[in-house]
């Protein structure tokens, strides 16, 4: 039985403690937080479980197994470092951290300890994400030639993180998981209107090979959309996250080119559109933060590598810093060396 | 009765042509164009219409008072000028040109000989677009925080000018009518994967003001979306062009911060979020190339100053020239100096 | 502070239970279930709730002024009935009754003992219901056409009653709310293929003055609907409960016959279609459910008539025990007396 | 080449016209219409096209093989019945005749001069029908529950006859043609608001082996829906004729009933959900009209029977002239008996 503690109860420490409590392996031990009524709710909630203002009582807790770190971004990195140095596993929230140098140095304490650092991206485990993942390693989309996602609604405005930290991070994390390449430079351009963080942003990643990866993150907007276009050679993915069942769409379309027109008119005989069925797959409705917390659990007992990873968290954090880089500097773009980011 | 001339009878001729016959006011005295077939469907449909190989003949036809350019963007510049010299007036299709010199060129010249020069910047006499205009010159939307437009679809692959100046081009014009203002920098992106020319691409266009415009033009997409959001302090605006009759939707929905929160609890307290009625005003539904079409003729016959002027014209191409600088180096920002622009 | 007493802890019993929780002015005393499983679940949730599987212990226990009925249909009138007799107020889960004799004998019940009796019309405390209402009251749709609802579904399969129970039993009760008046006639046709109930129902009811109102509802749909239509000489709702946000929509279209053309041309001259704005307003979004808990609270404590009275849950029953009849006879009309459900 | 005339060149006429120009093997000799400003409209469009304000003009035309009827339908059987005695073909517009004894005479009529009766059920033609038949006839659907077809919207009120005759008409043709076989019983529910015919109206057609279809026809609905759902044990398609290019979809959706059980708990035990891919195959999009025009050609030169022949057009005026005394008595079900129908 691994036993958990859970530093932070906001808005989405209950969801893991609900998530870790359903789940078999592990038992909630100790949730901290600095709220006394925060400490109320989980003590009306869950009586058995302790509760304390000071983070410390989770770190010296020798029942305790591993950490869940679920505070504020700029303070991931001191939470995980003590609880990695305590000799906590640590799944923290995402983005990992809020430098490449703060992620940097908790892979190696990481390594050095021999523990699991995990980030909790949570929509790598959702089924539409994992379906998009398995059509896109069985290469049904052919060469892929974008991912396009937008991420807007009328939201909840962040004063210590822009958009891009709040809302794109989910679309780096998915585009990492499922495109398993990195891009070589990125541009950004946003605006800040409500505070003074950018409440609207828009980042473009540039791969070497053609593809170009696209995020519009927007807490402004009237209507909330959550969709993302995948196009290929071959095949295009339509995921739209507000469908309540058909939320992957894969439609047999697609343009090529033979050989090479001088002239208009030959040019269009060589283009050839091709649109065929569209297939909507059964998606496995599990919550993804319950199949989260259960790989979390197996990859301590087991000793194996989460599939989301400090690394994965660390690229993530890579693109963001860099994206701020270039957002400052209305997009000039910011080359990207992934040397960097490997341990 | 004002005589035409239409040089040019491939896509968008034929609208040209049958929108002139039904307007009062104007005749359509000859076409041409270099495929006898296409002068052969003229004749077929219009038999009182003459059809000719050679331009030329429309120039030095007496009975013709106006040109209308509808062939490709790289012969524009040419036939505009030459019809100008001529003594005819001239109404170009988008882009108006495929430089900004020779835009500038063809203001001189009209100026020069005082005729009306006028681009078919169709989108400006929609129902939908002149509602916004209205909506937006009534100040019910507040200051305006951004224009974002997204204009995709499996779409013709051109092979002489790239997806912005094919699709973007249409955000362009409507965003110049629509907001009164320009940008004073310009970043885009995009990727080249079919042909030669990018056939994704997406441009941001940083205003002094905080506003922000960005446009997402692809003929890559796998479902057609042509959708902008407006957002302002105060209202919010969806115009979908795909919607069969609410295709502009006006929402009662904003944020406000009033003070400075230092905590993030103070911070959130600062925030309002007001979230309204939403109203689809009823729209003109005259089709809008008609409504052109009588405008250029009124502006002829009473010698004013058409809407969608040369100078209409030029911003746009600035916008688009300046983008094509920008994609070639990943988005690093081009300046942009109106002066330049300015007859 | 009003003790309140809940029979029936399945699917909607913990909805109403956490609802009387947090309403003040009212206190859960004790749950009755016939499931230990049941009990136990309250047990671990509210300690301080007392748990019996015995009804009749709640009916003793003289801290408890009103009992809420949520067991299947078929027990309703029973355990209504004993709660009045015991003295206590009543509210019952929809529908009131399996019959109207049943519902008679509860109204005359309940105005003997001048107690409470309420039925859980859920939707008629939404804030769409209650904007349609305030609509229609203004006179804003002119003469009433239709109201056209459609409730299908996937959906759970019951083996006690069929989908006309289950599903339109919501629409039935909306109707009587909005329109505030009772049809003279119900023709209804239906099939039951996976079990012995209807899983497909159509049911029309027919009023004197023009006026026709139609139910679709379906267990064996693949996609899930939930609209109505409301038609009027001036101006015509859309009521779409699956929309996030803009669930009720008005439009301001109509058609209108001025005098009489003999000739279909001079019919179709006398025929006038309107077509302007659509206007969503924003609507209430306090849980339907806590609303009405108040409510009932209210009129427990300043002895007021429910809105969602007896009478209200008895016209509902009687018009679904019509539409059974229908339904057995391939649509033969059945003509509705309301006399009879008068108290 | 099949010489063809065609009586009435109001709404429907002119689509005729163009795709029997278009089709090879025909060739339209002469039109007829009452209405000079009609005429002039084929002429200035056709000018080789004949003209005529007198329809025995192309009865007594020998160069003309085949009359296509498309005039208002009282005047289907006079036509129709002089084109086949003259010795023409005939291809009428739907619904065939205003009365089933026409449509027997003129089918008898067609019999006895062995002449091709076609009648203009333009849906069956379309791309989306005919894959619903191919579907539905490879079994894949399972057993059939229901028909389920909503289409309404703002729309032309007629006064010769009801919104069911009108609209419903193409559900009714659609219907016989994918299901294959015929009810035994019809109720029908509507009413007259706007002029004397009804506006609105729901039709109910019981089949004798539990499969149930419905159709709600409505010229006074805010928003215009063209829907169709079609439920089976194995499978259910959704056909949605306003989709711009995934008409149909299949869901792999279905619910069983293993056994019998006698509780609520065993009977919830033995029923089985599945719910599992979705797919929207491919549709053929070439123009329904011309292909219907290219088949009424080819049974003429090949003497073939037509799938839409006088007999399915019978079949949906026997369905629409039950309604009509369903109609008359608020859903008083309208026996049917097929042996009437039938030649």
């Amino acid at each position: 039985m691994i036993g958990i503690g859970v530093i932070g109860y906001g808005y989405w420490g209950p969801n893991l403690v609900r998530n870790f409590i359903e789940a078999p392996g592990a038992q909630i031990v100790a949730v901290s937080d600095l709220r006394e009524e925060r400490l109320a709710a989980v003590k009306a909630r869950y009586p058995a479980i302790k509760t304390t203002r000071n983070y410390n009582d989770l770190l010296t807790d020798s029942s305790i197994d591993a950490i869940v770190v679920a505070t504020p971004i700029s303070t991931h990195f001191e939470l995980a470092m003590q609880s990695l140095q305590a000799g906590k596993h640590a799944l923290v929230e995402k983005p990992l951290t809020a430098t490449v140098d703060e992620g940097l140095r908790l892979l190696e304490e990481a390594e050095k300890y021999n523990r699991i650092l995990m980030v909790d991206h949570t929509f790598i485990y959702t089924g539409a994400v994992r379906k998009i993942k398995e059509i896109i390693s069985q290469g049904l989309l052919g060469p892929i030639y974008y991912y396009d996602s937008v991420r807007v609604n009328l939201g909840l405005i962040q004063h210590d993180v822009n958009v891009l930290w709040d809302l794109a991070v989910h679309d780096l994390s998915i585009m990492d998981f499922v495109l398993g390449q990195q891009p070589c430079a990125v541009s950004a351009t946003g605006q800040s209107h409500v505070g003074k963080m950018e409440d609207i942003a828009y980042m473009s990643c540039i791969f070497d090979d053609g593809l170009i990866a696209h995020i519009h993150a927007n807490w402004l907007a009237p209507v909330k959309v959550r969709r993302t276009l995948i196009g290929g050679g071959n095949q295009m993915i339509v995921y739209d996250d507000l469908e309540p069942s058909e939320k992957v769409k894969i439609y047999d379309k697609g343009v090529t080119l033979n050989g090479n027109g001088g002239s208009e008119k030959a040019y269009q005989r060589m283009v050839e559109y091709r649109s065929g069925d569209m297939w909507a797959p059964k998606l496995n409705t599990t919550e993804a933060l319950y199949l989260e917390v259960l790989h979390f659990i197996d990859c301590i007992t087991s000793n194996r590598h989460p599939i989301t990873d400090g690394e994965a968290g660390l690229r993530t954090v890579h693109l963001l810093e860099s994206a701020n880089r270039s957002l400052k500097q209305n997009g000039q773009p910011v080359e990207l060396t992934w040397e960097r980011v490997a341990v």
